[in-house]
């Protein structure tokens, strides 16, 4: 039975990170009394720097609190370790005697995990612990994270809307996500009518060209006098190429330490705007990137969401006892169960959007897709209907 | 008595506006029985065109529910009429036999009543009910709409502030404000310990300047590792240009229909990239511009800010049978109080934050600035101290 547990976080914060961070010290406390609880700073990082904090001892009020508090309490980080850094790792490990790790994370954070199995020989048990507000992990119903930030989104999107029925004009809403389009579609779960905005969703499942971007827009400037759209930053023209790679010259874009594309910042914004500016002349037009708050505003943790988050932290621990794996959230008969399923079914795999969730003719939503989103994040707040 | 009301929003739209309109309507009913009242759509468009909904009968009910929804039920106008205009106007008003015309909005709306009260000679009240996030009305302690969107901006940073902790770097929020720093400084209201963001806040009110907008932050990584900065949409240089005229050439400058430059977009966005890519290069960076969402997020509707704009909204119906004025919250040993103010002392007037509120040396808040944003947006979300 493992004695010393290792926890990190990985990738971009959510909302609900911290239940998850709870629910395993909380756990591996409760069935390994005297247990040590060490909790690596900045994900890996801290592992390879020998950088912790002892969390056998924290008050469970304090370890409460931090849970409803968004973002990483640990720290996180963006390095996916290659073989040799998972060497280091895998030392860092032993140096402090874990008998297991669990990471909580997106599809990299699982990779890792899958990468230090293989490494280690046996002896000690990887966890992966589902994160992301992309909600692109395979083999899960939704993760941890995904329903608060899309809470956040669909309310955004219901406020802008009626922001725009009172000062008509276009507004374009660009939203995170690399690969997979569920946190864009969400800023329609809580439509109402059809006129009700977004008028027009861009997820990365569906190649985008810009001529048809502004001839959708006309149409619907044409119908509603107003115009609200989602578009995730990750869409890509049918050559495969990112939006903002299509649209900006080579020499002028930015990459990340991992060589991937920074995909939002103003280039993008930029040439949305001159594209409605050439496609739509003297229509207001606004185009604005929702950015990061989207993924941990504190006045947007959705309780469910919490729960669940926590509720997967208490089962890694039962994961570690049966020697590893990946935690991942599944639906059943409506309901959400937790179980476990293999690190190499996750691990470095991308979740899409089924294909019915999105029309085919129209850049929109279907009706798999809203009913999927109105199960997760049914409606809140009750709207009165406008005059305009 | 008044028998026929005209009720009208103008401006950009807050949380709280149809607060506002319903406590109009409600109480015009209340106290006189049988009144007609028209709510006019877009603002002074809505007289213009005779663009009228009907308020007379609807249920307490739906003004209820519509109460409580953000944005401008009736719908809005940035029109800002000149004497030619408000001829228009006023024989609008004569034809449907309006006795009294409440406008809700800023200070271009109470400039709006007052050309209209001294070209009308008399027999019809103009009321200027206050409404604006930016907080800038004259006579004003606080102005209805702002609590709900200085609490969304405090929140916001504070979110974002948790997740560059996580994974450091700097962040720029652009926040709304084109010539008072209010909401901008009310991304401070939640901070706790030093340590925590927003690290810097620049407002109108002090002259910008690039190299200090560098170097500020160059100190605040050295200090902490992370930088988050919130600043004003309209902050200007020593000159008097505001930020994106100083950063732009003239001829890319965008322009509203009142010959406003367009102070946030992408130019702005980049401008800023460009002066930390030139001044920190290598360190990640990201500026977004928090946008629309604060005035009007359907999940921060504070609940202070929608009674004070209800009753605004009662109180204006008291200034109309008084024969006209300007409505205004003040505030009297710590409590708010609703007075009638001369349209004159706020038409077309911007009040600036008082000079104490900021410190001088550094850009940041101080004491007497933080007093009040607490008095207005106590803290509400308990925050567990990350370990990082």
């Amino acid at each position: 039975m493992p004695q010393t547990f290792v926890i990190a976080q990985g990738g971009g914060p959510t909302a609900v990170i911290n239940q998850t961070l709870a629910g395993i010290v909380l756990e591996a406390r409760r069935r390994h009394p005297g247990a040590k609880v060490l909790g690596a700073r900045h994900g890996v990082r801290g592992i390879r720097d020998g950088d912790y904090v002892d969390l056998s001892d924290i008050p469970e009020e304090q370890l409460r609190r931090i849970a409803a508090t968004p973002s990483a309490a640990l720290g996180s980080t963006r390095d996916k370790p290659d073989a040799a850094y998972c060497d280091v790792v895998l030392s860092g490990l032993k140096k402090v005697g874990a008998d297991a790790f669990v990471y909580i994370g997106g599809n990299d954070t699982a990779g890792t995990q899958q990468i230090l199995t293989d490494a280690s020989g046996g002896g000690m048990a990887f966890v992966h612990a589902p994160k992301t507000i992309d909600n692109d992990l395979m083999e899960n119903d939704h993760t941890p994270g995904f329903i608060s930030a899309a809470e956040f989104v669909a309310g955004a999107f219901l406020s802008i809307d009626l922001d725009f029925r009172a000062l008509p004009g276009i507004y374009v809403g660009i939203v995170m996500g690399r690969h997979a389009g569920f946190l864009t579609a969400a800023a329609a779960a809580w439509r109402d009518e059809d006129s009700d905005g977004p008028h027009l969703l861009y997820v990365p499942e569906r190649a985008f060209s810009v001529p048809r971007f502004v001839s959708d827009i006309k149409e619907t400037m044409g119908r509603y006098g107003r115009c609200v759209v989602a578009i995730s930053e990750g869409v890509s023209t049918a050559d495969g190429r990112s939006l903002v790679e299509s649209l900006v010259s080579p020499d002028r874009l930015e990459r990340d330490a991992h060589g991937n594309v920074k995909l939002s910042g103003s280039d993008l914004n930029r040439a949305l705007e001159q594209a409605l500016a050439e496609g739509l002349p003297g229509t207001r037009a606004r185009v604005d990137a929702l950015g990061y708050v989207p993924r941990g505003y504190v006045g947007a943790v959705n309780h469910t969401d919490a729960q669940e988050a926590f509720d997967a932290g208490v089962f890694a621990v039962e994961v570690a006892e049966r020697g590893g794996g990946s935690v991942a959230l599944q639906e059943d008969d409506g309901k959400t169960v937790i179980r476990q399923v293999a690190l190499s079914d996750v691990a470095g795999k991308t979740r899409h959007m089924p294909d019915d969730f999105m029309l085919t003719d129209v850049n929109h939503i279907a009706q798999p897709g809203l009913d999927y989103l109105k199960r997760l994040v049914p409606g809140k707040f009750p709207i009165g209907r406008p005059f305009v």
